[in-house]
């Protein structure tokens, strides 16, 4: 798969009328604010936009202006020219009903950071060097002169903010610091964008963080630890998928941490795992493989059947064989 | 009083031969992160340095290259020509054996962004527009072309990254993010510096969360959450002054609060509080000076003799009024 140009999507863009813009499931804030980004400098062309997500919108980033455009699929199918595809490595990503909404689309266009996308578009772009799929968008815009609007520009800034923990991951460039700078000059309001992402949180994230806590478990002389969360717990405190998002990097922070693990129990009576390891001789893709699951060496997941404690204990016995070794 | 020009400091620093860089009690990360900075730039230029701080380097900026160098004064007294305060908005807040060791200086040089510092120096350099004091440095190191090393890059970086809330709060502008773009283009490696900045606590800090988390009583309506540490947890847990900073972020964060409060019992039994306001009618200095405190609007403390309880009632009564009110 080769890149296509900016200027050739650009071109499609132009040439049609009517789109579908389409992110991930379990959307993050790169995925809705790409969405938003590119979706508004369309209308900004006189295009007619739907912005689909198989699950919707989450509410902590309702703040996003224009956000309230975007839609969870029903099952309908959209009389649309183009579909876009914004930050999803691959197409089963984007949900059953997102593409039964998309089915109709004459040509598709797929642009993403993720190095895993095979370039399911009729056109695409993949750039796995740009620490967000809004910095790809970012650079689209401004070097094809399409509208930045104030909902583009904000949305832009939060897409790449959440990608890259706040400007703190590797993956962040020059390039990213220039587009902030650039966004600021724009009129962009550091402050206020800032404490809506990050400074805000339901009550219930802070209840899930102490009962979280409260079941912390350190072993190994510290090298490992983890924690639990049962469906009961979720029940009672009304939880919602985005609250327990990035808690895991509170324990896996802690000094003396190799592997941090993540067990918890779901509706359906499966029991999730995940696991963040910090030392690369710690394999943790490896335990995932032995029940089922994947992932990467420093990341990796598992869903499997039985009790939260029968998997705990055996996942941690697993785990504790290779920190000893080494 | 009128800023001196950084080509008159520039000047000051190439005629003399020894310095003492001082910052702030009670360190923080532009504090040691501007006395690195500019300590290292003036060792480049062949300079003699010492680097005092008043309460010693802290345990979480150690991974900063060269902080071994900064040392806790001991009554000494330093036979130096020049005496350089930085990141200290008033001389007393030097420490008393900080300004002992720096008494036979012949020349002081005072650079900050607080608007309150009132110019204390010979030569002074007060820009409060600027979001950090390693902002500032970083401005007038690369416009006086003083030696800018990898010491003094990272130094700049976490500096600015830590006043910022990485590069998020209100005063963080173009020429901040433009700084952080050239301190990559000049080698600085983005992910490595942020996790050691921000992606490592001791477990005592994850404990002291915990248990902090246990105490929070959210009250009218949840309008008020408070929290509270007594003296016996941070001998049981040998917390360290780091410890505590910026958790109480994590309940003021919460939707619906408009004031969190954080109450602690200090070792010589008096207790010390700590308020936020996120609504500027609700003023939390106002509360203080009730008690002997005092503060702005929307960040106030309170330290005062009695029991935690006692003052607790007596605190959370004085805001209860006020939140009620509104």
């Amino acid at each position: 798969m080769s890149n296509s140009t900016f200027s050739e999507i650009a071109q499609a863009l132009r040439e049609h009328a009517s789109f579908i813009i389409m992110s991930h499931v379990r959307p993050d804030g790169d995925a809705i604010g790409s969405q938003l980004a590119l979706g508004h400098a369309l209308e900004e062309m006189g295009k007619t936009v739907y912005y689909y997500n198989e699950d919707g919108l989450p509410e902590n980033l309702a703040f996003l202006p224009h956000s309230e455009r975007i839609t969870q699929p029903q099952g309908e199918v959209l009389d649309v020219d183009v579909a876009i595809a914004l930050d999803c490595a691959n197409k089963p990503r984007l949900g059953d009903n997102a593409l039964k909404a998309a089915s109709q689309a004459k040509l598709w266009i797929n642009m993403d950071h993720h190095k895993s996308n095979p370039g399911y578009g009729d056109l695409n772009y993949i750039d796995s060097g740009s620490p967000a799929t809004g910095q790809i968008l970012y650079d689209f815009i401004t070097a094809e002169g399409l509208p930045l609007s104030e909902v583009t520009r904000d949305a832009i800034y939060v897409a790449v903010s959440t990608d890259t923990g706040s400007f703190q991951y590797s993956g962040t460039t020059v390039a990213t610091y220039e587009m902030a700078a650039d966004l600021v000059r724009r009129g962009l309001n550091v402050g206020e964008i800032n404490a809506k992402t990050y400074d805000s949180h339901p009550y219930r994230r802070v209840e899930l963080t102490r009962r979280l806590l409260n079941t912390l478990v350190m072993a190994e002389d510290g090298r490992i630890a983890d924690w639990q969360l049962v469906y009961a717990t979720k029940e009672e405190l009304q939880l919602k998928p985005e609250d327990s998002e990035g808690l895991i990097d509170m324990i896996r922070a802690i000094e003396g941490v190799e592997v941090a693990v993540f067990f918890e129990e779901l509706k359906d009576g499966t029991i999730r795992v995940s696991m963040r390891s910090k030392n690369p001789s710690i394999d943790v893709c490896e335990v995932a493989k032995l029940f089922g699951g994947g992932g990467h060496t420093l990341a990796a997941g598992i869903r499997a059947e039985g009790t939260l404690d029968g998997i705990r204990d055996a996942v941690l016995a697993e785990l504790r064989k290779r920190v000893d070794a080494c």
